[in-house]
């Protein structure tokens, strides 16, 4: 770790494929010197280069590497490596088909795409394992490398016998006995009890989709088998690099539905328990007509701040697009501008780097459009490379920073396997769970007013936060709620909602209503969830305000809570919507309807102010302007950004340093369409 | 069968699974004790129970079951006892893999989910054969059992080698020799002459998806399977019980053209031949936005209506839902006063039970959010607990309405094969065909003046209504045309309408137009139909008002018949497109254009003032309040109900009693809303 | 070909199913009848008829089709013979289930359908020459018959062992070496590396989807393909026949996104040069609520022309419906003047024929309800029939016109290969592309005004045009940039676009920018190519006027180009939206950004004029009449017909005569609604 920590300044560069050009010299000359100009120090290799580390099993071929060290040294600059399991040569897949995943109907895959080797099969392990230690012996010690890349993007699963049978092994050593796992996917209904272990296949279409505890398990095996094949990665490159960090590039999604969102197949809060760095690939949709600019960068805020949150540490952005991406409907290039303020967004909100996808455009094949630093034109006279050069002369600027830490007092509580079940429960609004979606829009209040969220799993720490939101935490283990209830209890502030504590880790309905710790912690009985139409709304009066419901209207008793909003209308009128009780220092919220950003900023405006947590340097927080600070060694840098395509002021509390231009500001800076600020004050 | 007719009142309760709770004790005492509190007096057992009931093969565990009829007895109440053909047991499955079905792609499933095993397979049919025998044993005396409620929700088919044998087998009887099948499937077109039977496959998306005759009769050979299976559980029952009745549990379904109708995979009126009682599984949805509840209750009652029909006596709301359900996209809950209006709709039109899915919500699982008797909280403090037991109180007062049967001069005519080659046959408007819209919207006028309409196949007995509705009867067999005609001779009254008699048993196209007994019944000829686009819509003058068609204007001659209606405008402008022709004391009235509500409601009019159909308690029906009437021993029992969120009056012909509050009613009663009234006058 | 050049008068019949109606007799004896009331002269028999004409293996039956040649020799008419691979015999896929088609899943289908054969297959290819050297060795000589039909609308691919291995066998013969094809492919990209010709696998969603030039490749494959086995079967035939032209009937397509279009799955270019006369089967949608009347005709037009310009010769409509086909959404028949109108069309543009799908239609199966010149009723009294027969007469009065030629003078370049990589590429505006309807919008511009256009592939001739239009040509060689070179410095006027010569004949990416034979002939260099949103839109002054763009906006620089517009707002203000370059005596244009049809109107408005394209003969061009003209011996003939449902007034430059009326013509002509005139000037 500690070459990755001590490297001097912001990792700025990315992947980078020279083995797609090794017949054009020319090309690969060139690419040094854009390099160069460009302000690249890092560059990621050997990500799908498989086929031509090894063109036939046993034989390697690392000229072409050895080459890429050699100019990365001249230049002191940094390699992470890839080992490069992501994708597999041909030969592996015809003389061992068993490495080719099996798809849930059963059906073995031929050789294609990528990301799609089977996780347990030992061939495929073994020559995994061969290939690493290769690349582990002849590089670990070169004074370039600073990292490993574990494969890439880890996604899906195979449903091979092996798999199955790993399966299997997974759930005997959870469940111990079949009449455990009988109980907890309540497979009495439909005749679903198991009278032997090999009985339990997994989930498919062409057997069993609706068991949904089952579902769940396998959401967590299927995390679990990923981390295991990691895991295998890690240790055959640690055994010959015990002190090189390791990392796998996380990823994100869009959906109509929700936005964009760290990707929820995988449980990343497991799987960052295992990296020694966190990395993700960050590619949101930066000009679009669904949304502001704004709300594109609100969202995307919050994939930094949650992949911040896994480590509380510096995190890489591993992949971006310099330009555009060649998978989206629409693959708008960024206009002028942006680069430099969604880079530099990655900085604000603790990414230790920028590194793109990709450094030299590909010449062909699938992902030729994608963007990248040096285009088909391989020109420097080009809008996309100068605007990549300028900002890695800005990040050159902000050197001093790497490494800098966040100081956060709010955390939003998000769990994996809760999201899953919510997802998967049927009843109620199929289209209207939006369990993320509502999630941003709670971090949506905070960002807007330039106060820095955690996004945290339930089993953190939420001692060292002042407040903590947990709307929507469907499924909840008791000690997750003897847990909040100690928050509390200890003067924390809580904030929950419908939806909440609804079902146990085996997606069971918690009997009896409302569990017993969250009727105590919040004072209030629950009694029937109303399901709303897409157009029916009614109203809540709170502060003497009305506010339209969308989605859901949870009718409740205040037991012993006190009542702050109440609905206005249909057959629960004048009974409560919004609660709070108090205990000891602490309180306890809870909104029983699904109210929009109109209400929740209201809601959260005495309880950012009781608790002081307003930005303590900007003056005038705005929903385009986004003020981020990271603090090292005593100082504070804020990132002032603007997300809007006018000119934008913003008031400050005190003078400071514009790092990126030199000079002093005073206490009003005005940003440019899309400008940017770093102040040191 | 006197078991179920002699028990006392209406059926009230449903669907109970104790084998889901057999380890919480506690769960099942409170069960009988809130099934007391509701006026539960009917339990539906054993629907999914195999896998509990039979742990390994051979081996049986019946204390559970014991316990439920126990503790009925204690109380007096009923059992429905379910044959748990359903949903096989893991082991079954696992052992003879053959009784999985095979999909239309020719592949295999394994085990999971429910309702899908083969119907051939005679391993299935020996060891369902067992079960159904030993609990027929166990409980045929026991005086709580009332009826068999054989396997659950028949649906589907099967592709494997042996259904495809049965396939062929029942094609060989149908036809006898292969030329018949070629001339009877057309298979001339596109090389398709078979020359061996053994070339004879089912569709499948792998082979054969565009024979229109081999479809419509694979259709039938479905039902016919599913039938014969249901009959080999029947035969095992009565083996051991005759007395007793059996029924399966019919469904209806729901589509974004059609509306909420009967269930057409299968054949239900062939099949209602085959039981001893009619049940069904109602969940109409009630409060959504894209019709009023008025619409969700007219569709409804055409389906009571229809279910009715079948055996023209005393029907089973097998499965209703006390709230919501968990299967749509937006699982809305009853809201409140709703259940008491819905419930009271099934005895209205016949039913002789409210049966819920179900008694007690399940813990976990596919159906955990499908709303029961008694909820996740176990309480009786709770919504919708309340309002069943209010339910059920009332049904006791009505308890002397059981059995009761209905007066009906009007029906409407629908044939399940004609519906299904109306469907399949390509050509015209593919989203226009609607046929089943069609009826319904015949049926609302009707329903909306509180006059009884009987749903009818083709084959039943005509004579005894004074009007027969049989627009859109595409497939029409020649004893058809003749019933039809004989029916108008004799002085009944006709309307039917363009898309009728079109295609033979074996949906070949009637050469040479408008088969000839149709043409002389209604005394035109058809030239061409012309298919209107979505927005393209002609006019007809009619009684000096002009209406607009909708999808379909057919061009006709009237050659004997009186013109009522001309187009005015089209190629076809001052041509016929309504008319009747009187033959003896009938009239056959004939509909050329889709003419929407405002004109039906004209239309039939004076036919049913001449007929006199109004309804004769009545004198204000409405689109909102419905009234339904079941008679018994000379007494007559009217339904009010009103379908509105608005308070309702409504002006009586005579006085009358309600009982529902046992108070005297006069010349009018307002209703509040979604208020009901059973008045005895 | 003799015969078919030689026969007199254009043809018109179609396809005739008497092996449909062979239990029939009295339907046979009528369908010669109605044919002559209909003045049909022509009918196309076989197409399905395996099953019947070899009802089991190696035994012949052609007795009924003996019948169909006597019958037509009788009434001096012409029999167009298919040969029947389209559809072979239950017996055939039951004894040698290889000639069933491998879906890309690898699955092998069961009989069923039709157009479902291997191509491979040595059994079928056998048993299809054995068929086919039968029917010629009966019919070759027979007076009546004047064409081969070989099979019926190729279309699809077989994924089995054989089509695999000969997949492999193509690329081994164009690639010559691996390395060739990995080069070729780019499949150094995500590790693709081929080490042996036995892993080199077709496209599948099982295995590799994403590799662009294997897409590619694998399209041309197939279309070589199918011309092998369609050139299989002609030299059956012509071993027996060698002077009796050959066709097969070539399609067209509609999607929502490109309109009415040839069929883009077959390189039809290509398949031309092997057949003797290219035929197609017409299917406009000529009354829809998506586009006017008038937008319908020219996008058929369109089609007509393609299909013309691909052997510059007449073509033959082998297939169109009287009436309505079955297949639709919406099987709207056309109204009354449509048929005339719509046939004339065809005409007009250069088809030698009008024949239908079908004579009668057929009693039950698939096709039911596809329209015919015979319909179930039988009738001759029938609107449909009537129309047929009146046109019928129409032909004969025009049967001097039969072979004219035609002249034009503007080109548009259609590669179906540069099409394909157009689409594939990822990148940019998915939903955007829209190469066809580009193209289909510069050539509205000339059919409205009346101005001829052919649709050439790049391997075309351009010598003979005054002006080339090739935008979005996407992929080209160095031989077309030749050419094109070529052509402008000898004088001619060319117009091109952004999207264009942006890939190779591997697509890839041309490296270093647009090429430089393209640079030099435009004069300018390309820089970035902005993708807009749906509702994104800059806009471009040009000659005073200002244009919305659409979907993309290329940034371009001017190097030696004349700037003809400018974009006038977002980051490329100012810079060159439009330009012209001067090359000896010709022009080369280039238009950077998507504008819409008011732009191209004022952009070709001063081509035209300087090139002299205007017609010679209307005075006054509308969007909603059209007129086309064929030459012959000296003499001009002029179609006139009238797109609208208005009459419509054009004034000429000269008088003539109206063939279809025999009357005098001065310098004004009024065609009524859908009004037609033929007029020899």
């Amino acid at each position: 770790m500690a070459d990755l920590i001590n490297s001097t300044g912001f990792l700025h560069g990315g992947d980078y494929n020279p083995d797609q050009w090794l017949k054009h010299p020319e090309i690969l000359a060139q690419d040094y010197a854009l390099m160069d100009q460009a302000h690249i120090n890092t560059v990621t290799v050997g990500v799908f280069s498989w086929a031509l580390l090894e063109p036939t099993e046993g034989s390697y071929n690392f000229a072409w590497l050895d080459y890429v060290f050699e100019k990365m040294n001249e230049r002191h600059g940094h390699v992470i490596l890839a080992t490069p399991s992501g994708a597999r040569p041909h030969w592996l897949s015809q003389t061992y088909p068993e490495v080719n995943r099996v798809d849930d109907h059963g059906q073995r895959h031929t050789h294609g795409f990528r990301h799609n080797h089977c996780y347990s099969s030992p061939v495929y392990r073994e020559k995994v394992r061969q290939i690493d230690t290769a690349l582990a012996k002849r590089y670990g010690n070169n004074p370039a490398l600073i990292m490993w890349h574990i494969s890439n993007e880890f996604s899906g699963a195979c449903y091979c016998d092996l798999c199955q049978a790993n399966w299997r092994s997974w759930l005997q050593r959870k469940y111990q006995t079949l009449a455990a796992l009988n109980d907890a996917w309540c497979l009495s209904v439909w005749s679903g009890l198991y009278s032997d272990w090999s009985q339990v296949l997994p989930p498919s279409p062409l057997g069993e989709t609706k068991v949904h505890g089952m579902d769940l398990d396998w959401k967590r095996f299927v995390t679990d088998m990923t981390i295991d094949f990691y895991g295998a990665e890690v240790a055959a490159v640690k055994a010959v690099t015990p002190e090189l960090p390791c990392t796998t590039n996380f990823m994100a999604e869009a959906s109509p539905q929700e936005g964009f969102t760290p990707l929820i197949g995988l449980d990343y809060a497991k799987f960052a328990r295992h990296v020694d760095v966190v990395s993700w690939d960050s590619y949101p949709a930066w000009h679009n007509e669904h949304e502001s600019i704004a709300e594109t960068a609100m969202q995307t805020a919050y994939i930094h701040d949650q992949y911040w949150s896994l480590k509380q540490q510096p995190f890489l952005v591993m992949e971006s697009t310099p330009s555009f991406v060649n998978w989206a409907q629409y693959n708008k290039p960024k206009q002028p501008g942006m680069h430099l303020l969604s880079s530099l967004q990655q900085i604000a909100h603790g990414s230790d780097s920028t590194l793109y996808f990709q450094i030299r455009q590909a010449w062909g094949n699938s992902e030729k459009y994608h963007g990248a630093v040096i285009g088909h034109d391989g020109s420097a006279d080009n809008r996309v490379f100068q605007e990549v050069a300028q900002y890695g002369g800005q990040l050159e600027k902000l050197a001093a920073i790497k490494g800098a830490t966040k100081k956060v007092r709010v955390a939003i509580v998000f769990d994996w396997d809760s999201n899953w079940a919510l997802n998967r429960g049927g009843g109620f609004g199929r289209p209207t769970r939006l369990g993320l979606k509502t999630l941003q829009k709670h971090y949506a209040i905070f960002w807007q007013q330039d106060i820095a969220c955690d996004i945290v799993p339930s089993t953190a720490d939420l001692t060292r936060y002042d407040l903590v939101i947990a709307p929507m935490l469907y499924l909840m283990r008791p000690a997750t709620m003897t847990k909040l209830q100690a928050y509390v209890a200890q003067g924390g502030t809580l904030v929950s909602s419908y939806f909440t504590g609804m079902v146990d880790e085996y997606d069971r309905v918690n009997l009896g209503g409302l569990p017993a710790p969250l009727r105590e912690l919040f004072g209030i009985e629950t009694r029937e969830l109303d399901t709303l139409l897409p157009h029916e709304h009614y109203h809540v009066q709170y502060d003497q305000q009305t506010y339209a419901t969308h989605d859901y209207d949870e009718v409740i008793t205040a037991t012993t809570a006190t009542v702050l909003g109440t609905y206005q209308d249909n057959f629960y009128q004048g009974t409560p919507a919004v609660t709070v009780q108090a205990t000891g220092a602490g309180y306890a919220y809870y909104l029983g309807a699904r109210l929009d950003t109109e209400f929740l900023t209201e809601f959260y405006a005495p309880i950012i102010a009781k608790l002081k947590l307003a930005n303590d340097f900007v003056t005038t927080p705005s929903e385009v302007v986004s003020c981020q600070t990271r603090y090292k060694n005593g100082q504070a840098y804020h990132f002032l950004m603007n997300f809007s395509t006018t000119p934008q002021t913003v008031e400050l509390q005190r003078p400071s340093r514009n790092l990126l231009t030199d000079e002093a500001v005073g206490r009003t800076i005005t940003l440019p369409k899309f400008g940017t600020a770093v102040l040191q004050a």
